[in-house]
């Protein structure tokens, strides 16, 4: 028997660091780390792909007087729960979702089942791969294209079809798997909130069942910490007998909006002490973390970085996108709430872990 | 750095041991024991109220080859998860769920602030305080109580509601309070479970918020691993303009059946691999568990003991209860498909934790 620290890390923290470091190619999997806060106070720096400033120390400071037990602002562990919106928080949202990319591309497939769909709309128009007449499809097209794609297949069915589509498709501007654009500073905030004992949650509007298929790989976050945007699922049975969840295409939750603190006490039970966001979709998880007792950090990230990412929002450009709508309302909101912006250009030193010097 | 074996504790298993080994007066909270399989090898029974037979040894022989590194059936630690339905199979469910005892205390409250349901069914009949009466209302009687003592407050609100009824409540035949009418061999089955790396979870038809509120003191089990039959919440805001989220009369997920397969899905994301239960309730989370690669246990506890509990379902007395339907049917089933039956007469040496031998 041996007495631990409250800041070792535990073997599920090491898995998902492991997990997610890896993935960042950070460490090799199995690498432990022990006693995180104690080596940053001997220097090691656990952000190193922030420059300094008040982000960085925001979240440095609400991370040290929230696991310090003699702070009087400490934090047990079983409540140590912290929240991150992906897109456009943890990985790229522009142009467009990459789940609303998954969907279109799955429609080839779903034609060839189902061939009296292909001289019918919206079907035709994504097969005829006209981007601009894509682009412009309405939401309720939108929604055909997503109920057609995410439903009527098994639970395992649908996970392998995201799996190869995940591993064969390519972002058109870095030429990349998707999962590769993920933000190099907020795997580093993942690893050090989970190296303290906090669980680290995806509270996403994007499908709980699509982010599940990679979270775990990407991120370091367990499928069962990965809220979001839920359709329903039936109970039956195959021909030979054996048990199936086919997904349905009924909507559980809008992880979106109010929908996203609402989806947080469904799933996990318990009001977040950190949250991360970028945009409107954010703000009532944003509000509701910073409005109870305690210190609480709530962040959005801003993307005002055109030459190394997108500048969308209140920065500057893009304005007026289907993604990313960090308001000019939601930027005064945040400025007069005490909720940090995140200068994706001055507070990042490197956005991507491909982008990281040698 | 030290590298750890992979059996030895996480820092959150010990927290959960140590809160539900606490509530069941079998350790001080804290304290940590390390390598529980290599204890076992050394003769410290982790079951020690469970007598010599088939049950038992169907516990120990699953924990032994699914953690094992060396055995073909080993399973990685994030895909060790264990579902326990609640009422029947963790707490005494007879005569009537916990959680309607404390819908109908709660009516005169409910009464009070809404004097006009006084003389209204089925209202009038629960303040009668008829036993009979009340135990003969119709199921959509007792839905319109549900709705009202469960919804229309805060969560904040509810939670507190639920603490005080939990304190001061006593179940009539054992005057003692519903949370200590936990079984402690299935306590001992929690404790081993997460003390070799399996995540266990509640899978119960009864209310997710309801059980959330005593679930981490009695079961060491967190809110977050309660999965239960869940209403929605609305984000909102208070006179003050402070968010809250108000319970609303609409049903997300009816957790029994298939929506506990269903449940499991969309809470975990990952199909267990040992399942506890006790009725036909639970027949589908079992079969799904089973019906799966590699080693999985499904299990259910036989109410057989009408002298240390209650004796219903096929083993004797008790046939057409409302609750604990553990149908012949459902035996049968068990018996054809692997499942393995747990007598609580023959292979639980105590039921209670008080009625343990000093």
């Amino acid at each position: 028997m041996k007495k631990r620290s409250g800041h070792e890390l535990s073997r599920r923290q090491v898995l998902q660091l492991g997990l997610g470091a890896t993935a960042a190619g950070l460490l090799p999997v199995g690498l432990e780390i022990a006693f995180p806060v104690e080596a940053q106070a001997q220097g090691q720096d656990p952000l190193p792909s922030w420059n300094d400033g008040v982000a960085k120390q925001s979240i440095l400071n609400f991370v040290r007087v929230t696991t310090d037990s003699s702070s009087p602002e400490f934090v047990p562990p079983e409540q140590r729960i912290a929240t991150f919106d992906q897109d456009g928080t943890l990985w790229v949202e522009h142009p467009m979702y990459s789940q609303i990319v998954y969907c279109l591309d799955r429609v080839p497939a779903v034609v060839k089942a189902k061939p009296e769909l292909a001289n019918v709309e919206p079907y035709k128009t994504v097969l005829s791969g006209n981007r601009a007449a894509i682009a412009q499809l309405p939401t309720d097209d939108l929604i055909k294209i997503l109920v057609v794609t995410l439903s009527g297949m098994s639970v395992e069915d649908f996970k392998a079809q995201a799996e190869g589509w995940l591993d064969t498709a390519r972002d058109p501007r870095w030429k990349k798997p998707y999962t590769e654009l993920i933000y190099q500073p907020m795997i580093e905030v993942l690893t050090f909130m989970r190296a303290n004992g906090y669980r680290t949650y995806i509270v996403t509007g994007g499908g709980q069942d699509f982010v599940r298929v990679y979270s775990e790989k990407v991120y370091g976050i367990p499928l069962e910490q990965v809220v979001g945007t839920a359709g329903g699922t039936s109970y039956g049975y195959d021909k030979d007998g054996n048990p199936v969840l086919t997904k349905e295409p009924k909507l559980l939750l809008n992880d979106n909006n109010a929908g996203k603190p609402e989806g947080i006490h469904m799933m996990i039970g318990r009001r977040p002490y950190a949250a991360f966001g970028n945009s409107t979709g954010d703000r009532q998880m944003l509000e509701y973390t910073k409005a109870s007792r305690g210190e609480r950090l709530a962040m959005l990230v801003l993307h005002d970085d055109a030459t190394r990412e997108y500048a969308y929002g209140p920065a500057q450009g893009l304005p007026d996108t289907k993604v990313g709508t960090f308001t000019p309302a939601l930027y005064r909101e945040a400025k007069a709430k005490g909720w940090i912006v995140i200068s994706m250009k001055s507070d990042w030193k490197h956005i991507f872990t491909f982008d990281q010097p040698h």
